[in-house]
């Protein structure tokens, strides 16, 4: 453990957070793999994308199907992690219908509006009827419109045993596999297709040497460097799965690198 | 020209339809390819496809970045054609705002609507007056309620010179690109996902030929054989311009055919 890294600990101990960050990963991203492997993955490349980009934090924890980051701060940076379909800033509160309809009411900004509450922990009423009175509470409160179809702003409730949260924003991820849980493959660097061909492998949870035979500009794919350290090599590896290239059908070679091939551009 | 040839010419000079079908290809697919080869082998691929499932049909031809069918069948089976974004039955009336008018209304059936109209060629008033005016006309005599976003119905009216095309409804294709606008490739069939693997080549537009390694039934393949012929090979031809596997990253294979291999699942 290195300084930096007791620095963050003893953050984390003494951190709590008003705010928490829920993060959702595809289930259908996980046929055939190991969902633990997943899970632990893109956990330990959160980890590294919130410390990378200098965003405090407290705990970041597997929680029924989802992963709960404790901060307070926005995090744009999860925009380039591998394997969230979505994510969340939600607010955190005591499991107890007032706090719920309190926050829920701050979260209604304006027009037509839902109330969707899941249980997570089966306390407190029936997800209908907590549906109905938080709806009740902002129809009254703001004279504002219930639209179960359609609506401008839906208002998510996920209840816990101990606290609650309470978000109405939903960011697209980027879907695909967290980057590590493939094996290692080799990008041919040779023209600005390569980046391309290089992020669709790490979206398959690939992570990338790259092997620069032209001046390619690859600063495109540090974005995406979580969990991971890019590294340029002078020749093909031996530890490397396959090399990736960029070629289309328009522009294949039969060129031999000792491993297969990968051209991930060619049907896409 | 073979007498099946003969009838269908002979067909094709009597045959008028007051219905035809609009198709639609994405220009989106065009990008770097040239669009008039694209349309060509388009409508080859239409055309083929229309004769295998005995539908009577007229004309076939290019306008305006849309191709017409004359016909007055369901043509289903434009649901297995590759490079189609979209198809649409229309019905096809004079040029005449009054005629217009009657066909909307005739496709009115309940719900909110809007009127949407595009004046291919510059005739007749502008295309929000004519909006209007067929809106109106719905409104008056069904007692219809004009929405122009989240509406149930959106009648599409197209005008050209001679006639117009009115319709209501769009079923979307498959995409892609038309088959044989690209080389021809030697799809291995050794497991269920070959036939996936070989689907994604014919849809960036390469004629299949199969080179058959273990017992895999291929009839999903057939459903999409217009404009050229589905054949099995026992060994890799020298015409092909590569290998179709269905590897993916956990069933990687190093194995040489002497072509380049392309593994289109691999980023799938």
């Amino acid at each position: 453990m290195c300084l930096v890294d007791i620095v963050i600990f003893i953050k984390l101990l003494v951190y709590t957070s008003a705010m928490v960050v829920i993060v959702k990963y595809g289930e259908i991203a996980l046929k055939g793999k190991n969902r633990i492997d997943f899970e632990r993955k893109l956990i330990k490349n959160i980890k590294d994308c919130l410390k990378k980009n200098n965003i405090e934090f407290g705990q970041v924890k597997r929680l029924s199907g989802r992963i709960l980051i404790e901060t307070d701060q926005k995090c744009d940076c999860l925009n380039y992690v591998y394997g969230i379909s979505s994510y969340s800033y939600a607010s955190k509160v005591k499991t107890d219908v007032d706090e719920i309809k309190k926050e829920a009411l701050k979260q209604y900004k304006t027009g037509t509006f839902r109330v969707s509450v899941k249980r997570v922990d089966k306390v407190l009423d029936k997800s209908p009827e907590i549906e109905k009175k938080v709806g009740a509470y902002i129809v009254q409160q703001k004279n504002a419109k219930v639209k179960l179809k359609d609506y401008d702003v839906c208002i998510n409730v996920e209840i816990f045993k101990e606290n609650s949260f309470v978000y109405s924003e939903k960011i697209k991820g980027l879907g695909g596999l967290p980057v590590g849980i493939e094996g290692k493959v080799c990008a041919v660097l040779e023209d600005d297709d390569s980046v391309e061909a290089a992020k669709l492998m790490m979206k398959r949870g690939c992570e990338v040497v790259l092997y620069k035979l032209k001046d390619v500009n690859y600063d495109e794919l540090k974005k995406y460097e979580y969990g991971f350290k890019l590294r340029e090599v002078d020749k093909v590896p031996n530890y490397v799965a396959a090399v990736v290239t960029s070629e289309k059908l328009e522009t294949l070679k039969d060129r031999s690198f000792g491993k297969p091939v990968l051209r991930p551009l060619v049907a896409y």
